[in-house]
């Protein structure tokens, strides 16, 4: 059996990206980056849904992010913003895709596997730079050069099967695929129980998406006094 | 004054960077990663190396690779190979630079720097893939897509100034730069205190430069009982 890393941040996407692996006959090898982010109910989440998809491992391994800092995810002092904002929102964590794919590139070339998926998606990306095709595109490229394995030939690809995909798109694929979207948590400030705000931008867009896809959107929410509404 | 992210391992090479860094008028806030590596010695020598050569500031970020192993450097049944091998050797850590430079890119970025230095050596490399020039032209291609500094045209810049030495050379260009090798650590199995083994790839190499150089080799050595010789 082939296998495949796959990142897993406990959210929608990537849970939609494992069903997806899974399906294409993949050995899944689950990654989860303890970056030391806001929102810990997430890693919470990536255990349940590694378990509910049958993953052949699931690792969580630590790195404290918040040493650097620069993103509401990782420094308490910088506040989730509670509507859209223009440009790249603070929610950006500095280069935190390129260290969850290095850190697949690793695990993969240890593993023996040649294949990293990540979900990362070009039209609800929220204005993330690491999340562009010509992105992951340059990223697959350097990584073709970086380890013993491309050496010896073994070609590494990342797959992004979202990248193109509405969310509605996503949510019906992963329905399709028997995702239970209620064991996973998309809130930038879920509470440790993973209960939602509902009023950040990724809740938003979560939303959107359940409502798009006319589906009934299984997400736990704070009360409106707990979210400060 | 420009800021640098300067990847620090408390090696010669990483201790010639600083100086050359420093030469050029750059602010070095030096970065070293502890990554369970076998020689821990390393990152005190990186502290001396940092506190001599004045760097602005010195973070160590801790990243447990031995989660993945892989390498003799990072799991203990691995063994430091006493004699050169062909090929790649297992001392070759996957990934490792890839992870180290998405580190530096991240806090460059949150610093505002657009400068990273990093010394990796095409002469000298070890047949490690990740130390040869079209890698890292490949990542600096990558990284300028991946981040928030990027995306508003603060092009990041890795520098390699190494890249073409020999050992001898880099031995020179640092004496010339006021470097006191004495304060670094080389070995891959070095004892607490920094006393190197001699026998493995990287006391060969160092040894040889320090050799062809002319200059008197500043190691610390155990003995030779110590050593199992």
């Amino acid at each position: 059996m082939k296998k495949a890393v796959v990142l897993l941040s406990g959210g929608l996407d990537s849970a939609t990206v494992l069903a997806i692996a899974k399906s294409e006959g993949y050995a899944c090898h689950c990654l989860s980056l303890d970056y030391h982010q806001r929102h810990v109910a997430e890693l919470n989440a990536a255990k349940r849904v590694a378990a509910a998809l049958e993953a052949t491992e699931h690792r969580i391994i630590q790195l404290d992010l918040s040493v650097f800092g620069g993103s509401a995810l990782t420094d308490p002092a910088i506040a989730v913003p509670q509507a859209p904002t223009d440009g790249i929102p603070v929610t950006y964590v500095p280069a935190r895709n390129t260290i969850m794919l290095s850190l697949a590139l690793a695990w993969a070339e240890v593993l023996g596997a040649r294949d990293i998926f990540i979900g990362v998606n070009a039209v609800d990306y929220s204005g993330y730079p690491d999340c562009r095709l010509e992105y992951i595109a340059a990223f697959e490229r350097m990584a073709n050069l970086a380890t013993k394995a491309a050496v010896e030939g073994k070609t590494i690809r990342i797959h992004t099967p979202l990248i193109h995909l509405s969310k509605a798109q996503i949510i019906q694929r992963g329905l399709a695929l028997g995702v239970d979207y209620g064991l996973t948590v998309s809130c930038y400030q879920a509470d440790a129980s993973g209960r939602a705000c509902g009023r950040c931008d990724s809740c938003r867009i979560r939303r959107e998406g359940f409502l798009a896809a006319g589906i009934a959107d299984p997400t736990r929410m704070m009360s409106c006094e707990e979210a400060g509404l």
